[in-house]
């Protein structure tokens, strides 16, 4: 074995730049709308939520590269460059020709990929002199990032976190309260949006969605406050482009190029990150790789969702994107586990994947736990559900491989780990974990409630 | 900021050799006695407890180096080398001209450095034959470690679990529980001595030399079996040294060498590793560094412990080992967070501290957290409360510089991660957390139970 098991850059070789898809697809994807005008919503619009350079960023299809702010690479050397790591302990378990290589994101204390994003977006606020940020936290990550970035930049913060998610993982907020940040379980009755769904569903364990419309309303009614997500948006894709910027170098140094790139896909903050600077060679005709989205079964926004405008939450109270979604009002079944639980998808993928650029499965989630118990006795890395979506279709293309022969090189992105998730894990080794699939009339519901726009 | 924040040997420099600090000690701690005959524990009656090659690395005292194996040499390219960082953020919070590096041993799924010495264990336990081992965990650690060498290497493990962590760490037992292993929380009714216990104290959470007593007990019944440790015992320091060796190697890459090293002790495995390869030099008369042994005030064996012989386990039926004790029967209080609570310490410790090579100092748990969270916030790794005890000192001695101006160079060890210990950081957090200090007479209840040898 002479290549090594873990290629980590230099400090001095993190990407100085992130880099910006639209400025290379043929095609961009249907701008955001104003839901109360119809209209294509305006910079100015976009300002009122989000802070001055994030709007900028979020409307920019041209700017192919933006500088990476000093103090945010200056954050990023506590934890970057993350390593891309070969599976060779897992190739050999599985007795597979392909080489297996994974981009590891989970090796900073938020425990997932993302903390590129935050620091970027608490950064911007704080150059503007904005004094606090609201955002929403399903499974928890995003709120620990934004928590760890907040903290340090100086920046108050209140996490709207989904309610079951609180009550399930009370180390999580734990970690999040630790790093100084305020947390209200969604819905609540701090805003006219959380006491509405209150009102007719009082025991309700919320949704991201309905965290989503109550930190924007939260944020819209503080003074020098703005709103921040951890997914979805373009400005995070953007964020997130360093992933795949990272592992390509990476892969470089040791002359390699994935045949297949897989992430796990929710919002499709890592997918698009990850695939980004592969993407580019792709759609500049330089290679052939295939990329793939893996979803859960039970929340299948791309594969069983429909390609129309939807609004981006619960309440109603966001712009509309046309994305792939089940319908804003959709809930993923209680016997889902972790995250990649969000109705819509970004509208970057949502368009790569309309336009035939990447592919898109969708897996059960004991299949999934499969995977990841494996992954963890071979690799020794504990992986988080949501990337354990992306371990059990790479183990799938390899065993393809070692069925056909063919000596592919497979890389996928290993997101974030497990620790905070064990409740799902037990419940997977106690064989009473569900495979949750939505009937087609049960998506028919969550369709029936889409807004009508052509 | 010419330095980089994280230095990263690459994979080949991974040390290759343990080095076993005892071939430079000018005396040699005392024996282990055999209680049934007084006389020193010969290497066929250790022979019974531990595997061969373990039962002969701990009598050895003239092999400077042995070799490590290959097969654990490629375990240790998942996670090895690990990093030493440059604490820029914590220094420019302190405002101290002191520079701060710390060695992070956290980087891997059992989120400690125990790994280390998980891997050779299992590995010398593999290649005699053995199918199955026992050891015993309080706040998890060393479990998850063995577990995850155990799963790896493809052998059985039952891991005595101390009750009262089992009961408030069911994540940590769960991942264990995910790398194959067999829990039973202690003590138990598969033992005698768990019987008499509990017979005695139906009620009782637990303790590690309860779980000690059981796990080798259990190995003693069981066919192709044996017991492991993962602290306290001279071959754990041994395959600990590795941390120590590999620190040196990437801070001579930056020309640095500390004035201090600091880690926290409670049996002993993270302090020796950390410190073996500088207390070389220091006992050659090559430097003049300060070691210091930073210990609970709840459990203080070294600061206020005796320096006598005693049982490594509650139950008295392993041999007897001359070290700082606070007697085989002393429990820390409830009230003491965290790990860190063995009634012993590491004899190679014991005689280095005896004999005027190491400092020690106890600290309390509420100035303990706060070190820990003013860590977290300032250098986004969440601390385990065992390593923030050494961050504590840590920033002692550098706000020490502040006032004197000196530059000293400051490297502790940070052993691992604080995931799972997200109960005491909200204890602390909402201000609950009490610093309880053993009285004099309640520490002489445990010397009175000491067994008399002179």
């Amino acid at each position: 074995m002479s290549a090594p098991y873990k290629i980590y850059l230099e400090e001095d070789q993190i990407p100085k730049k992130y880099y910006n898809i639209r400025a290379d697809m043929p095609e961009q994807h249907d701008p955001l709308l104003n839901p109360a005008t119809g209209q294509p919503a305006t910079l100015e619009e976009l300002k009122s939520v989000f802070c001055d350079e994030l709007a900028r960023q979020e409307l920019d299809t041209t700017t192919r590269y933006f500088d990476i702010p000093k103090p945010v690479l200056e954050f990023y050397k506590m934890f970057r460059p993350s390593p891309v790591i070969r599976a060779y302990n897992l190739e050999k378990a599985l007795g597979t020709p392909a080489k297996i290589y994974y981009k590891f994101e989970g090796n900073n204390t938020s425990g997932s990929h993302k903390l590129n994003s935050a620091a970027a977006q608490v950064h911007y606020a704080k150059e503007q002199g904005l004094t606090s940020l609201t955002t929403e936290t399903g499974a928890g990550q995003w709120g620990t990032a934004l928590s760890m970035a907040a903290a340090f930049f100086g920046m108050d913060l209140t996490v709207y976190m989904v309610r079951a998610s609180a009550e399930q993982k009370p180390y999580r907020k734990a970690v999040i309260e630790t790093f100084g940040a305020g947390i209200v379980p969604s819905p609540s009755n701090t805003t006219e949006v959380g006491r509405a769904i209150l009102k007719e569903h009082p025991d309700t364990g919320g949704s991201l969605g309905c965290a989503i419309s109550e930190a924007v309303e939260q944020a819209g009614n503080t003074p020098n406050c703005r709103y921040v997500l951890g997914s979805v948006l373009n400005q995070v894709l953007l964020h997130q482009s360093i992933i795949g910027l990272e592992s390509k170098a990476a892969l470089d140094s040791i002359d390699e190029y994935p045949d297949i790139v897989i992430g796990c896909a929710g919002g499709g903050s890592n997918l698009g990150g990850l695939i980004g600077a592969y993407m580019q060679d792709s759609l500049k005709g330089k290679s052939d790789t295939r990329f793939v989205a893996v979803e859960p079964a039970s929340c299948p926004s791309l594969t069983r969702g429909r390609y129309v405008y939807d609004f981006c939450d619960t309440g109603k109270i966001t712009p509309l994107a046309r994305m792939y979604t089940l319908g804003s009002q959709f809930m993923p079944s209680a016997d889902h586990a972790g995250g990649l639980r969000y109705h819509g998808m970004s509208p970057i993928l949502s368009k790569l994947y309309h336009d035939g650029y990447m592919e898109a499965v969708s897996v059960h989630q004991t299949k999934v736990f499969e995977a990841a118990v494996m992954f963890a006795k071979h690799e020794t890395i504990l992986p988080a559900p949501e990337s354990a979506h992306a371990i059990r279709t790479a183990i799938d293309e390899a065993l393809e491989c070692k069925k056909t022969g063919e000596e592919k090189m497979i890389l996928f992105g290993l997101t974030g780990t497990g620790y905070f998730d064990m409740q799902a894990y037990s419940s997977y080794l106690e064989g009473v974990m569900v495979d949750y699939v939505p009937t087609d009339s049960e998506l028919e519901i969550g369709f029936s409630q889409l807004p009508n726009i052509a």
